[in-house]
């Protein structure tokens, strides 16, 4: 076994892959188990890819245990397709309470105004999404159409560990949650959600599938301008090949299931979020100030790691260093500025060691 | 090099690709261009991706001659997607003309009448698909918002090479062309074109891209319903990056744009198309009935060739035999049953050759 590895890429998404799975990819690229053809060249409807399609779902419902009563669907169209696309299927037209701790839930209130009486549940804003709203604090409203929850906010860092129990909050609505940047990073408790979405270019893989977990009751309130390819109803119905669904983005989703559960599944996942998170938020609190990352503790992200350097005018060296040091993507998102590090599941421990290591000596040498 | 060569596909889509293009794809899967990076796993806001992107969109404008007024936009959602984005965009909830030469065109009138007011300006319907109404023919209605061709049927294999002239026919309206499977495999007339789509799973390669071509006049006309993700003048301005675009199936498209030029272009391209028709069309109206293609010659497409056995108790031989041969996905679409060869860019004559020497064999063995 070769000793070298690749550079650790801490991209927000698209984000890294594990290895062996775009090993495997390569090799199985002009010709999947003997068919003859490549998995992109497939019909979706010939046995080959059908036998692809069915057993990503499988192993997906397998490592979130997924109910019975939920649909899994594979979609088009991202997050901020979902931001229309749910609201054209669930609002009813009604009202929908949106709870703002980011950038994301904050866009997905502004798109629900098109088609529904959106109010916000809670924010963050006023601290600069760095602070994580009690679901006590809430004002939900009854008769809501659904409560929409960002899980974890991908620019601001903001992570909801446990899902909120709407009913225990005098909610009647269903709660619907954008898990796009933490999906597969812990379990979800299916009890407590109506609609979850994710597109897959974060935790996942490749951009241009998004995955979307429907619960049974809810197919019946789409409305009546909703395109035909995004009613839930009409995907459902059809096993997600109402149109032809994002084959190859469907395959390697697949195979990393597969790798997910050689590994150990959705709580080994967890577990390593757990030490890698440590790590890093560590190596940021013990700098004496040089790095910061301004999230209420118990609101950090183990997937996404905003942080800045006390002196910005370091920046460009500090990226410039990773880089060299074969650590990449961490400049942080344009609305923010500063550094992030997203640490999804396909990121080594050693990747967070590697970076630990540059953030002490970057540190000592310019601190 | 090795004479071998892999089985020959005729899907309808996904469909095959050129063997050269998934080469390039598994030698760079693990790092593309030195970047310590697989394309999946980059940033589409980095450098190395917008390189991508700003190759593939110019390689793509260079082949298709698409003058400066006309945007190319990289979505998602596909043909099914594009027949309901298309009125929410274009419609202004008004009046919309649909051409209907076969399944595609019909399903496009059905979804646009959840937005507008839609006429059937021609239909082959009566004929089962197998006519090419002449433009002359077609009622058009002053005032429309815009007309719906398909000019090419991907199931009922019926084409119309020119794009009509409808300022010649007294409309005023704009033209939109669905061209997903015959795109590329020759020229438009872009004077002629309003708004053209195609889902990339044809004659491009990868599922769950879809290419949208849009005169700059017709950004201003979106309903306030339309989703942010899906409304063009918003993918224009953010440069196909308003949400993480598909990437990968961005690449495999620029890879196969740079085989295109490589082959000579559209222009090689349409040649190819011809001599591969010719062939094949050939042996089946010289079978002496053996074999039917029922599509009024001046309307046969290129790209599709459904066909039937005069004896179809034979039809689960024919398809065994085929597969024996190393001819894969011939069966017809279930709608229409019989058999169908797709013969897209990227299936080069050696494969139609060897379809056509397998047609030949076979009737004398069964005739």
């Amino acid at each position: 076994m070769s000793t070298t590895h690749r550079p650790y890429n801490f991209s927000a998404g698209p984000a890294v892959l594990p290895e062996e799975v775009l090993r495997e990819a390569a090799a199985e690229m002009l010709d999947w188990h003997g068919s003859g053809m490549g998995v992109m060249e497939m019909s979706h409807r010939g046995k080959e890819f059908i036998a692809i399609h069915e057993a990503a779902e499988r192993d997906l419902r397998e490592l979130l245990a997924v109910p019975a009563h939920f649909h899994i669907l594979f979609m088009q169209g991202g997050g901020l397709g979902e931001n229309a696309i749910v609201p054209l299927n669930l609002s009813r037209g009604g009202a929908v309470d949106v709870v703002v701790t980011g950038a994301w839930s904050k866009k997905s209130a502004g798109e629900a105004r098109k088609y529904a009486d959106v109010a916000i549940a809670a924010s963050n804003e006023a601290d600069g999404h760095t602070s994580r709203p009690a679901p006590s604090s809430w004002q939900l409203r009854r008769g809501a159409s659904y409560v929409h929850l960002c899980s974890n906010e991908t620019i601001h860092g903001v992570e909801y560990g446990e899902l909120p129990d709407l009913a225990a909050l005098g909610s009647d609505a269903p709660l619907v949650v954008d898990c796009s940047s933490h999906i597969l990073s812990r379990g979800i408790d299916w009890s407590r959600v109506g609609l979850a979405f994710a597109g897959a270019q974060k935790n996942i893989g490749p951009a241009g599938l998004t995955l979307v977990f429907v619960r049974e009751d809810l197919l019946d309130r789409a409305l009546p301008i909703c395109p035909s390819a995004f009613e839930y109803k009409t995907v459902a119905a059809h096993g997600s090949m109402f149109n032809t669904p994002p084959t190859y983005g469907i395959y390697i989703a697949g195979l990393v299931f597969q790798w997910l559960k050689r590994q150990g599944g959705v709580a080994e996942m967890s577990r390593r979020a757990d030490a890698k998170a440590q790590l890093l938020y560590g190596a940021l609190d013990g700098s004496g100030g040089f790095y910061a990352n301004k999230v209420a503790p118990e609101g950090r992200s183990r997937m996404n790691v905003p942080f800045f350097l006390r002196d910005e005018s370091l920046n460009d060296a500090f990226l410039a260093g990773a880089r060299e040091a074969g650590l990449l993507q961490l400049k942080g998102h344009k609305s923010v500025g500063g550094m992030r590090a997203s640490i999804y599941n396909a990121m080594p421990i050693e990747g967070v060691q590697a970076l630990v290591g540059y953030l002490n000596e970057f540190a000592r040498r310019h601190g």
